[in-house]
């Protein structure tokens, strides 16, 4: 990472409000699903502290292998701003633990933003939260979520999809280009091209351009 | 994650040769940097298992903050087939550390590809692995690896570099293009377009296409 990029990436004024995102881990989550959002929130620590939390203090197993250390658990969650659920193997279990539900469910109020990459998106569906708003999720396991609220208008052809404050991403890397999407809208746009150009991410901008819900059969 | 999908990502025959692929962390590593690469090649459990190595044994932090607990040290790092170097500001303090270029130098005759990504090309180069090769790096960092290496040449103008067993990718998310390359040379260019499709991920496939490095100033 090139150091004097860095500092160009700060504020040169004091930021009135540093925000706290939050990173929901389960065993089992899809490692790119996450830490494509927080690498681009991540380069802007003037601006942004992560945190990752848990059901429990243990590091916690993505479907791929590696695991993440565990800032704050459920019960303790301490202040949030904005919190990212991704999706991966894991959710199908998650859907259906009442911890998990229930944390989404009692912060989501606190909340400014909240954001789900993937599957992530059915948790979100499972604990109430997308009910009477338009979402989106992974375009090859479309069906899964629309099994758990019946809701829910789900979008089959959007790479994100942005309702009130809460911001679904479809499969995978799309969460990369929700997450700058979501920078533009806590900061400001000329910022968040300003990440995508230093992370030499070809931002796909437009949210409505899905070609693979088109290569699913969706679009 | 789609089950169905995942399972349709796996081989029918049993898988001669399972590949190790051992993912390099220091303090302060760029986040997106490692785990774009191990989503590409993580999808393929039949195919890949994925291990961490550090110096030391205790969780590594990355420049973003979440720590990644760590499987192997340098001192004991068993059977690898592929190592990864991911970049970040960690770097500058590595290309001097006698522990990470003592280990790049003694394991790379046993690999059989190295990879880095970002600023990760410096740490190969402070180890005298690059000379007498092409290589890239970090497009707003493109001077620093210059200073390590005069036996290296750097090649401003690409999305990832390719020479002998050795591949080096520009900047962050370059890397995620540079390791499905790796992915279709170790197997097939079929399946690496599958995974990309899979992770929703737009594959840049032209190495030498780089508008990073235009809006650098260095094409």
């Amino acid at each position: 990472m090139p150091e004097s990029s860095t500092s160009s990436l700060r504020k040169s004024q004091p930021v009135a409000q540093k925000r706290t995102i939050g990173a929901v881990l389960f065993p089992e989550f899809e490692l790119l699903d996450i830490f494509g959002p927080l690498e681009m929130l991540g380069v802007l620590p003037d601006y942004f502290e992560i945190v990752t939390l848990a059901e429990h203090a243990d590091p916690v197993a993505s479907t791929q292998g590696p695991q993440t250390v565990i800032d704050r658990i459920f019960a303790d969650p301490g202040e949030l701003d904005v919190l990212l659920v991704p999706g991966g193997r894991g959710t199908r279990r998650e859907a259906e633990n009442p911890a998990m539900l229930d944390f989404l469910r009692s912060t989501y109020p606190k909340l400014e933003y909240l954001a789900s990459i993937c599957t992530g998106s059915g948790l979100l569906a499972a604990a109430g939260l997308l009910d009477g708003r338009r979402a989106t999720s992974n375009k090859k396991a479309f069906a899964w979520p629309q099994t758990l609220s019946d809701k829910v208008s789900w979008i089959p052809e959007a790479r994100w999809v942005e309702d009130g404050n809460i911001f679904t991403a479809s499969g995978v890397a799309a969460g990369i280009d929700m997450s700058l999407a979501l920078l533009a809208t806590l900061l400001d746009d000329k910022i968040a091209r300003r990440v995508a150009e230093y992370t030499e991410y070809d931002w796909h901008r437009d949210s409505s351009s899905d070609p693979f819900a088109k290569l699913a059969g969706l679009g």
